[in-house]
Formats: C-alpha cells, sequence, structure tokens
C-alpha cells in the first residue's frame, strides 16, 4: 500500500502518539525511522520497539508524520516538506484550521517561493490528521500500538481557504487514510475548520466543563465529597488532564470554542437569574428548558457502536466485592447465551457491595434477568 | 429495632423510592402499609409486594415514611405527624433545609399551636432524610429493594435555626437509622443546611454542567456526534435525568447552588476573555490554572471504597466484540489471583473492537500484565 511503498516512515516526535504510531507500524511490518528534538526521547521510543533511530545513513521517507506538540507543529511539517521534498507530510494535532494557516502563511505563490523556501505546491504533499485517542486520558500513559483500535482518526486534506480549492493531492490523502487504517481506527474525511467545529463541540467544551466541575471541589469539606456517586465521578473523570497539553489545544481553538462558551454564557446566566427567585414567574419554565435540552441533547450522543445509550437495555446484578464475582456473573450472562453491549461497576464509597450494570439489547433483558435469577443471582431491572 | 417495634411502616408516596422502600422492608421481614393520591400507582405498589394497601382497618403506623415529591414534601409530614400523633416521621426529600423551614412555619409555640395543629413539640418526631440513589439515572427505573445497597443516606436531625437547638428526639433518630442500615445504606448523619450545600456541589453542579453540555450538542452535525468518545458519553451521561424532578430539587436549594454558580461564571467569564484573545500576555496562565484547578479538585474525588481513582492501576486488555470475551478476560485475571476493583469498556462508534479496563491496586498491575500477556491477551499498561 501506498504508505509502504515510497520508503520508510519518519516519525518526527516520539512522545506518546508518536511511539504509538511507531509501534503500530513495525508491528504492521512497516519500516519505521524516529526522530526527536529530545534524544531521550528518542533512544527511549527506540528501546521499546518503535522504530530506528534516524540517522545520516538512514534512507528517505517516503512518508513523514510530525507528532509534535501543537504549538510546534507548523514548523515542523513546513521543514519535513523542505527536507523530504518527495515524501508525504501528516501531522496529527489536535487542532487542524490554525496549523494549515500557518503553513498557508509560510508559502510564497508557486513561482515566488518565500524566504522559508516553502511554496503552494509542497502543500499537495501535506494532509492534517487528528487521531482521537488516548490523550484525554489522566496520568502518564505508556505508548502502545493498539492506541488507535477502534478510535476515530479525522483526515483534514488541506484546503485554501479563500478559494476553497483542495491543496493536498489525493495520493498524499490516501496515504493518510492507510495509515490510520493499518493502525485500526476508523477515518472521517472531514474539511479542517468542520473538525476544529466538531471538537471543540464534542471534546473541548466536555473538558471544560470537567475542569470547571472539578475546580470547585479543591476546598469542598471531605464530608461533601464522602457523598460523591457515579455522576459526580463521570462529570469530573477528564478534568485528570494535562494542563500543558490542554493550553495549546484551547489556544489553537479559540474562536469555535468561545462561541460555544456564549451560548452555555447565556444558559447559566439564565439559570442564575432562575434560581436568585425561584418564585419569579417563568423561573421554573428556565430550569425544566434546561433539564429538558440536555434529554435532547444527550439522546444524540453515539454509544457504542453508535447506537444512542437509550437502545440499550440495563440489567444490574449486585455482587459481593470478592475476587471473581464479575467474572462469574459474565460467565452466567454468556451461558445465558447474551451479548454483553456495554458494562459498568457502581458502587459507593466505603462499601464492598457493588453492582454489575450489564448493557443488553432490550429484546433481551427480560430472559437474561430471569436466566441470571434462576442461577441465583440478585438482579434489578432497570 | 425500633423500626419495628412500635408496629407497621407507612410508605406516603409509591413512587420509585417509596416502592423501592416498601420492597426492601417487606424483604426484611416488617409489615409495610402503602398510601399514595394516586390509587393506581397505590395498586402497583402493593402488586409488586412493596406493601399492603392502608385502609381504615389498617393499624396504626409505629413510622410513616413521607416520598413525595420535594415540593408536597413539608405538607405531607405535617399532616402525618397530626395524624399519627404517636409514630415517628421521616421524609426522603432530595433537599432538607427548606421543608425543615416550612415546617416551622406551620407550628406555632408548644402552648399555642398554629391553625393547623402543628406544633414544635410535634418536631422532636420528625427526622429529614435523603437517600442518595437512583434517582439521577436515565428512563423509567422499576422501583427495586436493593435500590439503597452500597448508597449513603443522609440523616438530618431537625434543628432550630435561630437556636441551634435539636428538635428531632434521639429515638427518632435511631429509628431513621434503622431504617437505612436496613435497607443496606450507609448513615451519614449531617445538618439540613451542610446537606443542602454538600449536594448543591456534588449533585447539583455536575447535573447542571452535564446538561448545560448535552443542550449544545441538540443541533450539533451528526458528523462531529461520530466523534465523541468516552469523554463526552461520560460528561453528558446524567443529562437524561427527568426536568420534572429537577425543577424542584434546584428550585428548592437554589441558595448553595447559586453560590457555586457565581463561581463557575466566573471562571467562565475569565476562559472567554483568554479565548477571545488567546496570544494576550497571562492568557495561556488563566486556561492552565483552570486545568490545574480541575486536577485538584478531582483528585479530591473519592473513587470504589473511597480511594482516589489515582490509587487504581488500569490494565488494558484488547477484545473482539464476540460473547463471552469480556468474561473470559476476567476468568483469566481470577486465575492470575488479582481483585478487579473496577471495570469499564472503552469503545467509540461503529466499531467491533473494544477494550476492557480493569482497575487493580498498583501493586499488582505488571504481575497481571504480565499474566494476561502469557494467556495470549492483548495488554496495554497505561
Amino acid at each position: 500500500m501506498s504508505v509502504l511503498s515510497n520508503g520508510p516512515v519518519l516519525i518526527r516526535g516520539t512522545g506518546l502518539l508518536g511511539a504509538s504510531i511507531g509501534l503500530g507500524l513495525r508491528a504492521a511490518g512497516h519500516h519505521v525511522l524516529l526522530s526527536d528534538p529530545s534524544g531521550t526521547a528518542e533512544a527511549i521510543a527506540q528501546d521499546i520497539g518503535a522504530g530506528t533511530r534516524l540517522t545520516e545513513d538512514s534512507p528517505h521517507p517516503g512518508v513523514v508524520v510530525v507528532a509534535a506538540p501543537p504549538e510546534a507543529t507548523a514548523t515542523e511539517v513546513a521543514a519535513a516538506l523542505i527536507t523530504y521534498p518527495r515524501a508525504v507530510v501528516l501531522d496529527i494535532a489536535s487542532v487542524k484550521a490554525q496549523i494549515l494557516q500557518q503553513l498557508l502563511a509560510q508559502t510564497g505563490d508557486a513561482q515566488a517561493p518565500a524566504a522559508a523556501g516553502l511554496t503552494r505546491g509542497d502543500l499537495t504533499r501535506y494532509v492534517g490528521t487528528h487521531p482521537m485517542a488516548g490523550r484525554e486520558k489522566s496520568g502518564p500513559v505508556a505508548a502502545r500500538g493498539e492506541l488507535f483500535t477502534s478510535m476515530p482518526w479525522v483526515i483534514c486534506p488541506a484546503t485554501d481557504p479563500e478559494t476553497a480549492q483542495q491543496l493536498s493531492s489525493e495520493e498524499a490523502i490516501s496515504t493518510a487514510v492507510d495509515l490510520a487504517r493499518t493502525l485500526g481506527a476508523s477515518v472521517h474525511r472531514m474539511d479542517p475548520v468542520k473538525h476544529d467545529e466538531s471538537v471543540a463541540l464534542i471534546s473541548h467544551l466536555p473538558q471544560v466543563a470537567a475542569s470547571l466541575v472539578a475546580s470547585r471541589l479543591q476546598d469542598a469539606p471531605a464530608s461533601a465529597l464522602a457523598l460523591a456517586g457515579n455522576g459526580l465521578r463521570d462529570v469530573t473523570r477528564i478534568a485528570a488532564s494535562d494542563p500543558g497539553l490542554w493550553v495549546q489545544i484551547l489556544s489553537a481553538n479559540s474562536r469555535p470554542l468561545v462561541e460555544i462558551l456564549y451560548e452555555l454564557r447565556a444558559d447559566v446566566e439564565r439559570l442564575i437569574g432562575t434560581l436568585e427567585d425561584p418564585t419569579a414567574p417563568g423561573g421554573q419554565a428556565d430550569i425544566a428548558q434546561l433539564i429538558s435540552e440536555g434529554n435532547s441533547g444527550v439522546a444524540r450522543v453515539p454509544g457504542k457502536h453508535g447506537a444512542p445509550p437509550q437502545s440499550f437495555a440495563v440489567v444490574t446484578v449486585i455482587v459481593d466485592d470478592r475476587p471473581g464475582q464479575i467474572a462469574a456473573v459474565l460467565n452466567d450472562v454468556e451461558k445465558a447465551g447474551v451479548n454483553v453491549e456495554d458494562l459498568r461497576m457502581e458502587h459507593s464509597a466505603g462499601h464492598q457491595v457493588g453492582m454489575v450494570e450489564v448493557s443488553v439489547l432490550p429484546g433481551r433483558r427480560d430472559e437474561l434477568a430471569q436466566a441470571l435469577t434462576d442461577m441465583g443471582w440478585k438482579v434489578v431491572l432497570s
């Protein structure tokens, strides 16, 4: 496939994502070269098997994957396009429009290249991409070839914002698609501006909301936190994200995000006005409207396999907190011949008894509940 | 125990919580009477075994549990205190201070009872409680005796807001504690005002935030929603809550909640100001501060058994989406002799491959990863 046909893949930037791409490509039998401003990071990436460190003797890459921090990405892409005049150059930053603008700003027209030596023509070999994986997780995450398995990978062909003319060549685009598919990701092709608007809504807004809620907990009394349930845990989970990374992401996507925050602020203002005088006419209607609009919105969030959450029925099983209990439940679910669509554990602080929530197709719910009950489990339908 | 010793338990209001309390008490061998303004709801509750419908021939209850909507609770409590002059009367509404105020407003002093006939003295038999269970879940939830298993149940003895003198008798309080423990809940004793401040923070704020984020998704393009991951799913999950109920909860707890929303609004304003000009001095520091404060806050949210989320290590296992795969993983985890502290499935829309995230004690992580790898699983440490 084209990823291979033009020579090795050079990964420029061997952090979590760069090293993970290297591991995944190596596992698929590709020749991977590694390069990082930090010799240490580069050496570690080679040690874990993500590829071979780039040397003067290395063959020229057919593909360069720029896996640098968002701020440094445009510069690295431009450098790669100039250094490797026949290579396809991809980047994997979480925001796309600003990077394209920065690249266009560095190009003169085809006749008179800018000082940097980058021309519009070079951009035919550039494709912006965004693998949506791993990054919002808390704590240091080890690089892993399977990081992209079943995750969306957005491919954003470069287009001229003024003429809307596509700059990326179809060959470069198919190279990006091949790379994403090789790593097990699901490809979504999208315009850079549309991509940024999309992630502002489905990724950056939730991050901001989680951080806003979590930051209110800094000085909360322990007696209040002791009452925390899965609701609070769910809403704040991604608040454990890396500040250094998110500063770059939110700054680079400020325009679409701030538009959404204007709407959110208006809702907050209306809610505050209502709560300041809950007895005022229309006040309760405002609250009901906010919650109802939330109902409509959450109903549109795809669950597993793109199905809305409502499309699964939940069978809750009470288990002791002893080793093997959950496995035992799932064995019996399997005996019942019902597939597990999703799985959650419910528990609250200080308890040795838990609930396993098994999501199944609605049509299978009652037979599963009956079967598990017959097998002696405490079953709860919800 | 005192719940039993004074005669049957009358449950006034046979919705989800009332009927669940009935089922749980019946399962524990208690005599339960049921009463609801809706004859249908009352009949259904009796049919599912939550208790016996109240008739003129029913024995007088020793305990009355008012399980009415928050708005109707104070009136129902007052009526029960007057109708059953020897019974302990509990309520289970999600907000406590306002209900106590409404009750106090109905009492004259002990010498000269108000028109309603309720005296301060009657309040010695009243205890406000709040079982934190089930209600924030999406969709119609069937009543279940195990609803309160391992969940917090807050007991709020009535106190005079002016004199801070306790009004509830110790006997009434121990009756409330016995009832909560009988249903498997964990008892937290708290002042009504402190309770309301606590739930504003750990329950009402997350609900509002989830609804604010989810409401932004109402008109989002499907192409954007197709990129949704667990981050968005987690943040918006509780946005599926019942508007009718939450109007009452948020209105009744408006003062503590609005104080928190003032702080949230200030953070949103600062973030908007920064995003309107991301290059302004100090702008990026503002974003970093918001995310960092979120880090500090979320680190304080208790996980299972009150432990902070960080205290578990996660071993991620790649599985095909075939029946029995998850059970097979957990069997092998059991074979490895490691206890599962928490469990999540990771998946994104449109995919047949998933990841099972197994949380274990950090000290067991590496041996489990090794054992599972030896058993042939694709294992990922994170």
